[in-house]
């Protein structure tokens, strides 16, 4: 964790689908960037998998619900509750399909629970920005799942522009309008000569994106939310061979999940939601591979760098 | 498992208190006997220790919730579910304080759930009989505790008479009425004479018995319900250096509950429920001993016969 915490990164807690097995865990990850940890999803044990794998749950602030099917938030209720017990501090925002908030107040009353933090939900429903500061840009969008479920777009915002301390130094630019430089503003000297910002300045690299399409049938309608990605995490529950039970029941085989992630132009794909049908992974990959070769199963424990 | 499965016993699936810590598991234990599964209390992860401790999930039959804080029953909707997803086929009865059902019914509700076996919940209150079958007598009994909480009492019944038969052969009776000597009754020969039964039968060992204490403050209200049994699993959340705290939150030490298993007259206390902010258990032993020398921890993994 700490090797990446300052770039956009994944820890994935739980990869399974449906019924814990084989010591893979329901749904869970973490994403983190630059000391900020979002919670995505929140299967029953999580909270013993962060403990397991080291996570800081100190510093989650927010944790997102992709849909109520109890493996991907049975687990949350347990946290926010720990979270009281161990003196959590901060705000926690909690982002999910209605009735979530319902399905968690109702537990916490009965159990005569006042949280020592502050907890706000937060309904999320269509396409909608969730979260925007200076460091990132959090969106949902909508799956094609038996209930209501959306997947989480993870983009990091543009870094400051880069200072061309040459030009500056050429330009009698002050170190006090440094700042204002980076921002993009343009210098204009006393003599009122305006020095335009792309003479002294450079463009930062790109904001990295991460995209978790959380559990959907395969359909094309939510390219436009992944395309161009540098990560994405596309359920495969099943292998190709169950394509029409995938189907049927609203979930996606790896070979269509190495489809989506083609036709989106992605530059990596993370496989995980395998169903416990299958005791070994391996052929997850292989199948995903000839359609898009830069994919890779999502193993718990292990921390992918977007 | 297998070993003690015919006679009484109980597994210990967790027995730490509010969060999960040291490797150690929020409550749940199953008490078997001959073939049955009773499953007490359910924290969050209680199927994953189910699978880490090969227990038969598809024999249980009986799940008893004792009160509604969240490392008593966090996994018990988890469990419903995977029961349906397991393709369970026998009847589930599940005994818990008010409103358990309504939170369970809804996050059910929520994922369009449904399940493929039947569930029946009972709502327990007071002192009741909530299972008298050929085999056993289980009953709740109320505990001290900051919300409604029960204790469960589980009492093997008392075996058929054993047949002495030589006596039985010497009074010349049937092979077709053994079963109805077994039972107690009388034989009348075709002359009209009375055999009493006691004279050919004799009584069979008394069932044991296993209390279940839940969470509680030190009470001598619960005596009469645990009163001689052969084994009793008393929490005792902290050591008696914090006895006011424990007063306070309403939980037991580790000596108040060596005091209440030699009041109560039991044979063994198996001591649980311990708090996070203990990582190592000796001195509860060490402490309840002074009391009680039939102290024991309960350890997870590990199967108490009764």
């Amino acid at each position: 964790m700490k090797y990446f915490s300052r770039m956009l990164a994944v820890t994935i807690l739980g990869n399974n689908s449906a019924v814990p097995a084989f010591d893979r865990h329901p749904t869970s990850q973490v994403v983190t960037l630059d000391g900020q940890n979002f919670l995505v999803d929140c299967g029953e044990g999580t909270q013993i998998q962060m403990i397991n794998y080291k996570i800081r749950r100190g510093k989650i602030s927010h944790i997102f619900i992709s849909h109520l099917h109890g493996d991907h938030y049975y687990g949350l209720v347990g946290l926010i509750n720990s979270f009281s017990l161990l003196n959590h501090q901060q705000e926690l925002h909690v982002f999910g399909p209605s009735p979530l908030q319902e399905i968690i107040e109702i537990q916490l009353k009965v159990a005569d629970t006042r949280l020592c933090y502050p907890l706000h939900f937060h309904t999320i429903s269509g396409e909608a920005t969730l979260v925007d500061n200076e460091k990132i840009e959090i969106k949902c969008f909508p799956t094609e799942h038996r209930i209501e479920c959306y997947g989480f777009s993870f983009r990091e915002k543009r870094k400051p522009r880069k200072l061309i301390i040459e030009a500056i130094k050429e330009n009698f630019i002050p170190l006090s309008f440094y700042e204002n430089l980076r921002m993009g503003e343009d210098f204009v000297t006393s003599a009122g000569e305006v020095i335009k910002n792309e003479w002294v300045t450079e463009e930062a690299p790109r904001g990295r994106v991460y995209a978790y399409c959380a559990d959907t049938r395969y359909t094309e309608t939510i390219i436009p939310y992944i395309q161009g990605a540098d990560m994405i995490y596309h359920e495969s529950t099943y292998l190709d061979t169950l394509r029409d039970r995938a189907t049927e029941r609203f979930h996606t085989t790896a070979k269509q999940a190495g489809e989506i992630a083609q036709k989106a132009g992605v530059k990596k794909l993370l496989l995980g939601h395998f169903s416990s049908k299958y005791d070994t992974l391996e052929e997850f990959e292989v199948e995903a591979r000839e359609v898009f070769p830069n994919s890779e199963l999502a193993l718990e424990g292990v921390t992918y760098k977007v």
